[in-house]
């Protein structure tokens, strides 16, 4: 996996996860312009109004600098949210060290923070582990996937995702890093909108393309919404969900108006990728299924039947055991708000018809269809009969271990 | 529990559930007007879009005969959904069998069905059965338990409830029988709008005042809103979610004006034993949880976060085991869509305070809230701090056990 220039990582443990796994990381900018070290960010930030301090801090930051980012600072295990007054001075002042240590301004650096919501976060320990920080940073591969793996909270892999635009002599690399693994049904807005932070989806993406806020942003808004914003693991949003794209220019290869098209498909997969490996990786999950909802009256109706099913606890403990009980994907069709007529709805199952003409499909093979539920990956298509508008949307079951996973305290 | 006059009631195995448990039952009215025997009827159906063959058929009898009702034939085992034309067809020849059976005419029939969605209705089993069930009719305290036995799916009780209003020298009786226990999420309306079936909530109310239709109405209306359309156990709402109040007159007391707040508490107090005991008996339910809600923009926002927080795996996971995790009911909150500020937001959980000025409370016990979570049933309280908007919501805990019940299938 080769990364793009103009960046370096660093990760180490400082004692916020109980389990004593890596829980800090820094990604810093490296190349220099006539200022100082920095990157270009566009960021999108959860529409949760509950916002954690390090998103309240990070669009404060952003705002303020117009996009410039010198260093981004990730601490997992505690998410500092719903910690009041003392929980946004902690970051401010985690932000005050990095920015000490990485030699940035204040401003420059954009903090994030997944874990557990309403614990007050312990900023002496992220302050305490900067200087061994600043010892781990490094732009290899390895300090690469440092920093992926310190991100995680209940995930069980390091999620990350790359791709190469080749243009004129010049190249272009994306590679990005995410996490899940609960809490995921992400609606990112721009950072502007109100925020929100827990166990989070956390996704930095970095390239070396030579690009302004304004490109980045609509960059990164077109790939967020096909992609971060068409997932949902348990239906929750986060109040910590934050998608961050970093431009280097290390490549000298201009954003410019030629290349746009290919940059869109590039962050597109690399987006499309990260998404799906956050599903597939989501707690307890054992199968993805990809909805494809069509002929519906517009893009929103669509977007209605696509997560009422994705949210639908008798939907997702039929996905489970491989149980082709459409009647459920019917019955939330049939709640979501959407408009349609059950007689002009069709539903598949892979490549089974199920459901026509108001009824179970003649060829019904049940069989067949749970053979296909069977698989890791398969998709249930649902057209309403009404329109034109479409949309496509992954999602997961819902277990008996994930249960047990949200489930498990003890006092 | 002494039941109102002018009903009686049946039950009887027609072979519909493969438990081989009765699974078709009959309510009917016993007393007689100058056309035949008959009562007042007032429904509200399911909003789901999605409407079984019983919920079609059932409305259009309500609007045909004004309100007439002389027989309410319920079998569980199959929701007669998702089962096109052949599906009201068999309804209606069920309908037709009844009204023979039974001497009412055939509009005068409400139909109802429970159980899965999309299997071809077996209506040559209902009608085959109807001498059998004609014979099975008393109207003794064994002949409505037989009723509300037989309507049963998932449900481990019988859930019934009464009252009693004197008046004068006289009295009025309620008695009311209901189901649960999946896909209950019910979101009433009036018969008209669209319709809705599956497991489902079915609840039958009967009363010997004398009323028209329009008074039982506007009495149903109100004491589904605070009952019924106030609890969810999975946040699915059915295609076949159905409550009947029916009146006979029996008592021989007419719901004057002054009789109508003894009428509609009574008849609130009822509604709301069922909710509770659907609630209650919800599939894998071991704790049930009411949210107060208080101090929102408007009632609307305040349903807004109680249904997010019902809705929420993240939340229902927590209770399961008694974790007083509350910053995943802060996150529901937040992104239901109530407008809040964060730092004006109190929650409890019992009687402890566990979230006060945008942080943990100061004298946060985790134990005693803990311990107050271990009980079977226990209030979570949440004050918005914008304005007086108010509601009370029903709800429980998410367990391996519903998982479980709902992902039970082999082929």
């Amino acid at each position: 996996m080769r990364l793009p220039g103009g960046f370096a990582w660093g990760a180490v443990r400082a004692g916020i996860k109980a389990s004593g796994n890596l829980d800090l990381a820094v990604a810093l900018a490296t190349g220099r312009d006539a200022v100082g070290a920095c990157a270009v960010g566009a960021a999108m930030f959860t529409s949760n109004r509950v916002a954690a301090a390090p998103v309240t801090v990070g669009r404060r930051h952003l705002l303020a600098t117009g996009g410039r980012v010198g260093a981004v600072l990730v601490n997992a295990g505690n998410a500092n949210c719903a910690t009041g007054a003392a929980g946004v001075a902690g970051c401010v002042a985690t932000c005050v060290a990095a920015a000490e240590t990485f030699g940035c301004i204040f401003d420059e650096v954009v903090p994030s923070s997944t874990g557990i919501i309403g614990v007050p976060f312990p900023a002496e320990k992220v302050v305490g582990a900067m200087a061994e920080l600043q010892a781990a940073v490094g732009d290899t591969a390895e300090h690469a996937e440092g920093f992926a793996r310190a991100i995680m909270t209940t995930d069980t892999r390091v999620k990350v995702a790359s791709a190469a635009i080749r243009v004129g002599g010049g190249e272009v690399l994306i590679w990005g890093a995410a996490k899940g693994a609960g809490m995921i049904h992400p609606r990112l807005g721009a950072p502007v909108a109100p925020a929100a932070a827990h166990a989070t989806m956390l996704v930095y993406l970095f390239t070396d393309v030579a690009a302004g806020v304004g490109e980045l942003s609509a960059a990164l808004a077109a790939a967020v919404e096909g992609s971060f914003n068409s997932i949902s693991i348990d239906g929750d949003t986060s109040t910590n969900d934050t998608v961050l794209l970093l431009a280097s220019g290390a490549s000298g290869v201009r954003l410019t108006r030629e290349l746009v098209g290919a940059f869109d498909g590039a962050l597109g997969e690399v987006c499309g990728s990260l998404a799906r490996q956050i599903v597939a990786d989501g707690e307890g999950v054992r199968h993805v299924v990809t909805l494809e909802v069509r002929g519906a009256a517009s893009v929103g109706d669509a977007r209605l039947v696509a997560e009422a099913i994705a949210r639908s606890s008798l939907c997702k403990t039929a996905w489970s055991s491989a149980d082709p009980n459409w009647g459920r994907l019917l019955a939330a069709a049939g709640y979501s708000g959407a408009v349609f007529q059950t007689e002009r709805v069709r539903i598949w199952i892979g490549a089974e018809a199920v459901f026509v003409d108001g009824m179970r499909a003649a060829g019904f093979d049940e069989a067949a269809a749970h053979a296909a539920m069977m698989e890791p990956e398969y998709t249930i298509a649902i057209d309403l009969g009404e329109g034109d508008g479409s949309c496509t949307f992954l999602t997961c079951d819902l277990t008996a271990e994930y249960v047990r996973i949200n489930a498990d305290y003890s006092s």
